[in-house]
């Protein structure tokens, strides 16, 4: 990060522009919102009635921080649906172009993929003043897929070996997808480019938040048991 | 009720049967994993994104009940599964049966279908030890699903009021399918239908049960605009 950009306790100044921060909470709540969907759906392919209900608890968790993020755009004057709407078109894409075709890709999906996402909006946020910057870091906590779909992943290997192969192949997809359509986002939305351009100082510094994003992927997909 | 089953402070003695109980939060906590489930569909059929955020957090409200059930159930040492597995078949036939194939549809099933249900689980549970009654009577506190789907039914009818007919047919249909199901299931479950059959007295008290039920059906459907 550029060091002038910074205040005495570390956090960015507020000369951040105030469309890069409704640009994020907007690109974030509809995140929120299309999880819940696609979690709501996958609870469906559940092979036991627990993991039903596990899976539809992280689905209404995601509606909790889709509503403090509505909140807060409340607050700063914007409606949601108007900070939403820009965005829902590149995500619809996303998750039409990664639909799981079993309960096992679903999890997949919503430990790597969440996971990713999760990491990219966290470098941003960190470029944001505090408030925002405490909101988005609290609605990408863990709503509990990670330790949930890493233990159902793993029994399944241990189940047979040979899923493991094909959902290796299925967490590089989503991980390409995930990279095409986030660059096309961030092409489309001038605020958030600026912010990021400015946040990681030069292309140096963008090789070195992509660096730090490859690196979380890869670690998760060796915690399902998966070659990255 | 049979005054004799009452305590001084008028609820009613803690003589009901264990097995009565952990009936009546099983078939409740699977009522609100399914009504999760089933508002989850419906958001994606929502004419706006405002819509669809509004079920969706519907939904998210429903898996708080289904924890609190399940916490519930956990502390009486019974595991949730096993108290839902026995009503599965019967409420998934009940969904299966009464599929909504529009928004309006989806709308008027949230409001008729699971007020209807909410009232018959508040009668049942009138006959339960005060704790329990009052974690039954707390989970079916209304979600927002009735001045939401009010407005938007009331809205539709004004823009078009042929629709008036058709919801109002299906509207008798979910009552009609709800009545006869849950017969079927208290038929099947001897706790619940000794709980019921002792709470209510006799023949007469279950008939004055029914009537209630039936005249706040008949309320929440003209409610809606729509002819009982």
């Amino acid at each position: 990060m550029d060091r002038s950009m910074e205040t005495v306790d570390g956090g960015p100044t507020s000369d951040v522009p105030a469309g890069a921060v409704v640009e994020l909470l907007g690109v974030l709540a509809y995140a929120e919102l299309t999880a819940f969907d696609r979690l709501a759906e996958d609870s469906r392919m559940a092979p036991t009635l627990a993991g039903r209900a596990a899976v539809a608890r992280m689905a209404a968790a995601e509606m909790g921080h889709h509503a403090r993020l509505s909140a807060r755009l409340h607050e700063l004057g914007v409606e949601p649906t108007a900070a939403m709407a820009p965005f829902t078109a590149a995500l619809d894409a996303f998750h039409d172009g990664t639909r799981p075709s079993s309960w096992l890709e679903g999890l997949v999906k919503a430990y790597v993929g969440d996971g990713l996402a999760a990491d990219f909006y966290r470098e941003v946020a960190a470029f944001l003043p505090a408030p925002d910057r405490a909101l988005v870091e609290e609605v990408l906590d863990d709503t509990g897929h990670a330790g949930f779909a890493v233990r159902e992943v793993r029994a399944a290997i241990v189940a047979d070996p040979a899923v493991a192969g094909r959902l290796a192949l299925w967490g590089r997809r989503l991980v390409g997808e995930a990279l095409t359509r986030s660059q096309a986002v961030i092409a489309e939305h001038d605020a958030l480019a600026e912010l990021i351009t400015t946040g990681t100082g030069d292309l140096a510094g963008v090789g070195e938040l992509l660096g730090r994003i490859t690196r979380a992927h890869s670690e998760r997909m060796r915690a399902l048991g998966l070659n990255p």
